[in-house]
């Protein structure tokens, strides 16, 4: 009995969207009132459906568009040919590749992420089976995330983003009003744990001098205690002097330091003086990476993210390596609606182990493209779906309404610094600035 | 819509087996007439068998039936929560708990790799999908084997281990002949790869002294040619300094030399004078080993075995931590039938790459478990099975027979020792003999 092929992809839908993104200020300057994701939509033969969502940048979707000939006609099973021939078009890609800036760009793994979660939600439908069960299984019925904090300006994104709805209250009001100091970053901190009862928090960091950041940290563990892990992302601006210097005031309250420095060799000077556990999604980022980050020892938790990793497997794959060679892993995220929420959850519940909080730009965003509304979060974490595939369908009115959006708010890539500047008139980003 | 949950593991059965295996020669002695095997079964609470082959022995037959409180009842797709509990069970061994036999008898190893197999396998047939499409699907529609050489005294095993069927011509003779020097080796090689069509060749070493097998090892470069790739295997009977003397004998003729010395500071002194790549199953055998062979540079290429590593997608993650780490991957192998074969054959078409013929017995067998007979390798390739699950069934007749040769045989464990002393009394095992 020769085995049925397929199902085949027929379709690659690629759907830019623009959601509402609140003013939040991080080292390379400020969010644009709406940020960019595309959403992508296998098709097969058979007519099943299977979606993701990356990060939107114009040359993303080109990349996207110039793989469809080499997807179309491949059986969703087939992900390692499709990685083959997916590598053979773009190349691979290290941190070298992925620049300066806070966030990653590089076209293969994220081209790849797409489609490999789209397949992998066709296959979980056409299995019967939810997508961590493509991953091995469950091993947690929910996934914890963490408050994950930013300096901001005044506004909640979009049209409104410097305005402020005086009628809000809680979280509404809080994701509104500035923070733009300690006492800020605290109330934020209290009205998100409040609404979405997150038990561990982290600051975007590398805003302002780092004694004011320092100062907020303080002024956090003061206001949760010590049951609360701690956790900063100065994102690479700080030199290996001031990392010390500031890392060793931290010290006594940090869970990890993310990202203090730039590049392995400087981490690993900071590692070598710090007790304090180091963190990183800008200075190792690839498997290409990895063996110099274990010689050098340049961190201690790599930050997983499947859209920048080359998808859930490959997630999965470094899992292996972080158990294998003594590292620890937590996820990295960024703007984000429920569709990538859903992947992240599904990878989280299949983790060998989960001991710190994941990442989640979730609570920032109000916009959402899935059936049913926004996931609710309970304690600080997510229920892992038990439905087919990802669990989660497109609500087709709200994605033609995000990318309506997409079309009439005219970004094509992310910037933060153009933003920046509109506030802050000649604001220049730079790669190290404390 | 809820997932319906399972199929759920309802009943594990435990077969152990004895196969004819001919009187082969290695480090730790002489083959028996029989090799042990444990078929496992597993069926569903909706009926559905799936099947598995590891090395047999007593001790892990009585670890299996110590697992199956543990894994009754257990969702066959809940592959990551049945390792974490077997684990749990038997705990992580890495090369120390191995020993020193060229074979490897770990418990946590072989029983998740029956049971992942047999539930892949059941999951296969679930989802219409052959056990390749569960690993990220196929690369390649054939795996390439290589010839796998042994000194032997004559005779096919079994019944007939001491007699010869002198009408038998062929792969069938030079099977049954005794190959004690290097014209037997040369003329073992010639008949194997003329039925199997083996395009690369091993020699299992670590019988005669070095000279003679080195003298055997040119003998076939001088039948064969440039165009074969040959390796050989003391199982880490040399001493660094053997090693070295006739390595560089070695190096111009050999592909990789396999385990020539015991433990990873001796391969990476015996590493840091060779040009020859060095390939291990002997001295790097679990993900907790690596970390020491990567940072001490102790081999090249690392031989999976998803009997050893625990499981198919413990391997990919091996090819994986490899691909990171620039090491090559093959393929380990002991006395096996098709079952075993067919799961190799999967893993094989899924790796990343496959630079080198992966090892087999399959050639030395007579025995078939399997229903149709046993496997056709066609220019030392094996195909590729496209039914679902793992593409293979149980002839029942052929395992109720093999079963009772496991009660008529008298062997709970395998041990060359005893057997070589059969014909050469006094014969003990040495870890480093030249």
């Amino acid at each position: 009995m020769p085995n049925k092929p397929g199902p085949r992809i027929q379709e690659l839908r690629i759907t830019p969207i623009a959601i509402v993104d609140p003013p939040l200020l991080n080292a390379a300057g400020l969010h644009a009132p709406y940020a960019l994701r595309t959403i992508v939509e296998l098709v097969t033969d058979d007519g099943i459906s299977g979606i993701s969502e990356i990060p939107g940048t114009r040359d993303t979707d080109l990349a996207l568009e110039a793989a469809r000939p080499l997807l179309l006609g491949k059986d969703v099973f087939h992900l390692n040919e499709i990685q083959r021939v997916l590598t053979a078009q773009f190349g691979t890609e290290t941190t070298a590749e992925r620049g300066l800036t806070p966030w990653d760009q590089r076209k293969l793994v994220h081209v790849f992420s797409a489609i490999e979660v789209a397949c992998l939600d066709v296959i979980g439908k056409v299995t019967g089976r939810p997508v961590v069960d493509l991953l091995g299984g469950q091993l947690r019925d929910r996934v914890p995330f963490s408050a994950y904090l930013f300096y901001k300006y005044e506004g909640a994104g979009g049209p409104l983003a410097f305005g402020t709805d005086p009628a809000a209250q809680g979280w509404p009001a809080a994701r509104q009003a500035a923070a733009l100091d300690p006492a800020g970053i605290v109330a934020q901190a209290r009205a998100m744990c409040a609404e979405f009862g997150f038990q561990s928090i982290k600051l975007k960091g590398g805003v302002f001098e780092p004694a004011q950041e320092v100062a907020a940290m303080i002024a956090l563990r003061e206001a949760f205690g010590s049951e609360v892990p701690l956790r900063i992302d100065p994102n690479a601006l700080w030199t290996v002097e001031t990392a010390i210097r500031y890392g060793r005031e931290l010290e006594p309250i940090l869970e990890y330091l993310e990202d203090p420095v730039r590049g392995q060799e400087n981490m690993a000077a900071v590692r070598q003086v710090l007790k304090t556990p180091l963190a990183t999604n800008m200075c190792t980022t690839s498997f290409g990476d990895m063996p110099s980050s274990l010689a050098r020892g340049s961190e201690d938790i790599i930050l997983s993210d499947h859209h920048f990793w080359g998808g859930l497997r490959a997630s999965m794959t470094l899992a292996g390596i972080c158990q294998t060679f003594g590292r620890g892993l937590s996820m990295h995220s960024n703007s984000h609606l429920g569709i990538s929420l859903a992947a992240m959850v599904h990878l989280g519940a299949a983790l060998p182990e989960v001991p710190y909080a994941l990442d989640t730009h979730y609570p920032w965003q109000s916009d959402e493209v899935v059936r049913g509304g926004r996931f609710r979060f309970e304690d600080g974490a997510v229920a892992v779906p038990t439905e087919p595939g990802l669990g989660v369908e497109l609500d087709r009115e709200a994605l033609a309404r995000l990318h309506r959006n997409y079309l009439a708010c005219g970004l094509t890539k992310r910037d933060d610094e153009v933003e920046m500047r509109k506030v802050v008139p000649g604001w220049t980003f730079q790669a190290v600035r404390w």
